[in-house]
């Protein structure tokens, strides 16, 4: 395995998190750094009203070279017309002049509530003096770009002579067309940003573009990668399957603490008629809010995965070649409810981690979505987000 | 109003609800008869798994001509293979034997749990005895086919010298693709299986296909349309009219009794480039679940209504030309927040009847959907459906 026990930074990384008003007392603004310039290369939400943000990491991130990402929890800076850009530049500028260097190497990215604006001076005032407050442990940075996440997310791994660390969050609104919500990876590997591009593109597409809490697609996700080159260049194959090994690592993270979530959903679809299809019905298994409050209760009302599988209309299956297994257990034979344990299923059911696996007799793609069940959890936390 | 103070059936037309032993006491097994032969068209769930008693039905409807429909609830007869379809012809030859006719002029429904072998000996014994329940009230029959609806629905209406009437059921895993869960529309018009089934097709895609509970497609869902021409021939479009207003009507009963519901959610989009992208659109917001915890918890988090417009990555969308009303407050303009009175949109939102409209600046067409807020109500009912 090559993650580490402990998150850490690879050379040249560190990060520093403070309060700076926006909540009333929980760190609210997170800056990483990297002492030298660093490759850099990001996807975005496909969102059709992005964040302010977003309208300018994509201007930021075309020349491929970072030195910070600032980001704010509380709000989201979505939905706040020339205002909202405005302030995005004047955050990325007030972190540039804390760092001494420019804007144009300052990713920004906001996170919370939409249609508010941004409490800018409030920012800019806590910039002024974040120098004083960077470490070295990436759970700090982590901690200030939570929102409804109940627990920092980061974790590191190496790859070769190189070190990969990521930091997220996410919760709920998650359903990433690009990316989760936001995800930062730091390597200190030597790689260059248009590389460091496709190896992103092809971690994301087989973890975070596979998550989904609620299939709500947040207006902000971001997924940004810096590669300071620190450690020098390694094994490119090495690094991107260490790469996605984090990235689908970290998905489980976001999936297992959904919102209200209490138990981390794998669903697995094998033997489809292409990855297209694959990903499609893995996705419709997941996202069914029978399938997850069947999970929620430990129910097994296997029925309603073929429902779910089978509402995937344009899809290819043929009925009575699709199976079904539950942790382990047959439950679906040839289209059919089989003659199964019930309580050994239930007691699967019951497990933090469930998974189902779905082979469709009709190709042979296979594809692997992540969820969550869902719960009176969600509920309470969205029916009064704005207010609260 | 062509609508009636209360259901009555068309001439020619009764039912009979009785309890054969599925549920411990509850009426679980409904007819509904013509006394000649009807004219009939039927619209099924598109599901890849659907249950037996809809591959029957398809089978039975293509010669246009049916004398009952005999529905059970408690059980859905879906994923139960051979036995499970030769359980739907035994269903068809008892009522047609107790109806003295021939089991090619009935169309059998099942609703319930999934994955569960009908207990056809019960229904067989019951239905032996049924003609002695025969009554005139809609309601009766309707009560039969409930699972986990809270009331029947079942209204009338006229059309010319015509009765109209629609009996359903719904609750949830409800986003029929072709109609919704169970819903039969009687009729004393002449109007020839042809007629019906275009006219029936123009109604359902204007109502029940635009209706979702929480985006689970059922594999039973059937609507069908008995014409039985006792009332002689009618204005072919003001009885699509009132037919359509009608299935409207029910589809609006069968969103507000979703499982759990407490508010109905109406979502319009208006100027949308198409229809195909003004009925995803609408969908888009009607199933959000943040869009219905918003409601649920009567929360202006309206940035919510962007985010969930925005997702449809696929449509024409300027957001500058975006706007937004709830119940007839302004929230959004050109694609931001409005400065709206919050008390006001929050005793709004509070209303049992939630509007939402959404004007896109990018063409002329329209779409309805309706649906309902997400409650923990529904996660009580579907945490233990299969066991309870």
């Amino acid at each position: 395995m090559p993650f580490h026990d402990r998150a850490t930074f690879p050379r040249g990384f560190r990060c520093a998190s403070i309060n700076v008003g926006l909540k009333p007392v929980e760190r609210d603004l997170s800056i990483f750094e990297s002492e030298v310039d660093a490759a850099a290369a990001a996807v975005f939400t496909r969102n059709h009203f992005p964040g302010a943000p977003i309208i300018l990491g994509r201007e930021t991130i075309r020349a491929g070279c970072l030195r910070a990402i600032v980001v704010n929890s509380k709000c989201s800076n979505v939905a706040t017309g020339p205002q909202g850009l405005a302030n995005a530049r004047r955050m990325a500028a007030a972190a540039a002049a804390a760092l001494n260097t420019t804007s144009d190497k300052v990713l920004v990215s906001s996170t919370g509530v939409i249609g508010v604006q941004l409490a800018i001076e409030k920012i800019e005032h806590g910039l002024r003096g974040i120098a004083a407050h960077f470490g070295d442990d990436p759970l700090v940075g982590a901690a200030g770009i939570m929102t409804t996440d109940t627990y920092p997310k980061a974790h590191s791994a190496s790859a070769g002579a190189a070190t990969i660390t990521w930091v997220a969050k996410g919760s709920g609104m998650i359903e990433p067309n690009m990316a989760t919500m936001l995800a930062y990876v730091f390597t200190d590997a030597a790689i260059d940003a248009r590389a460091l591009d496709r190896m992103l593109r092809v971690a994301v597409d087989a973890s975070f573009n596979m998550l989904s809490v609620d299939t709500d697609t947040s207006t902000s996700d971001t997924c940004a990668i810096l590669a300071n080159g620190l450690a020098g260049p390694v094994d490119e194959e090495e690094f991107q399957r260490v790469l996605t090994e984090g990235c689908v690592l970290m998905t489980e993270k976001l999936a297992r603490d959904g919102e209200g979530a209490m138990h981390l959903l794998r669903v697995r679809v094998r033997e489809a008629l292409n990855d297209v299809e694959a990903r499609r019905i893995a996705k419709s298994v997941v996202n069914s809010p029978l399938i997850k409050t069947m999970v929620h209760g430990a129910d097994p009302n296997v029925g309603r995965i073929l429902m779910a599988v089978g509402k995937c209309t344009d899809c290819t299956i043929a009925p009575a070649r699709a199976d079904a297994w539950i942790n382990g257990f047959a439950v679906v034979r040839g289209g059919a409810r089989l003659d199964f344990d019930e309580g050994a299923v239930r007691t699967a059911l019951a497990d933090e981690v469930v998974e189902l696996v779905v082979a469709l007799g009709v190709g042979s793609s296979s594809a692997t979505a992540w969820g969550c069940d869902l719960t009176k959890g969600y509920i309470d936390e969205n029916a009064s987000y704005y207010s609260s």
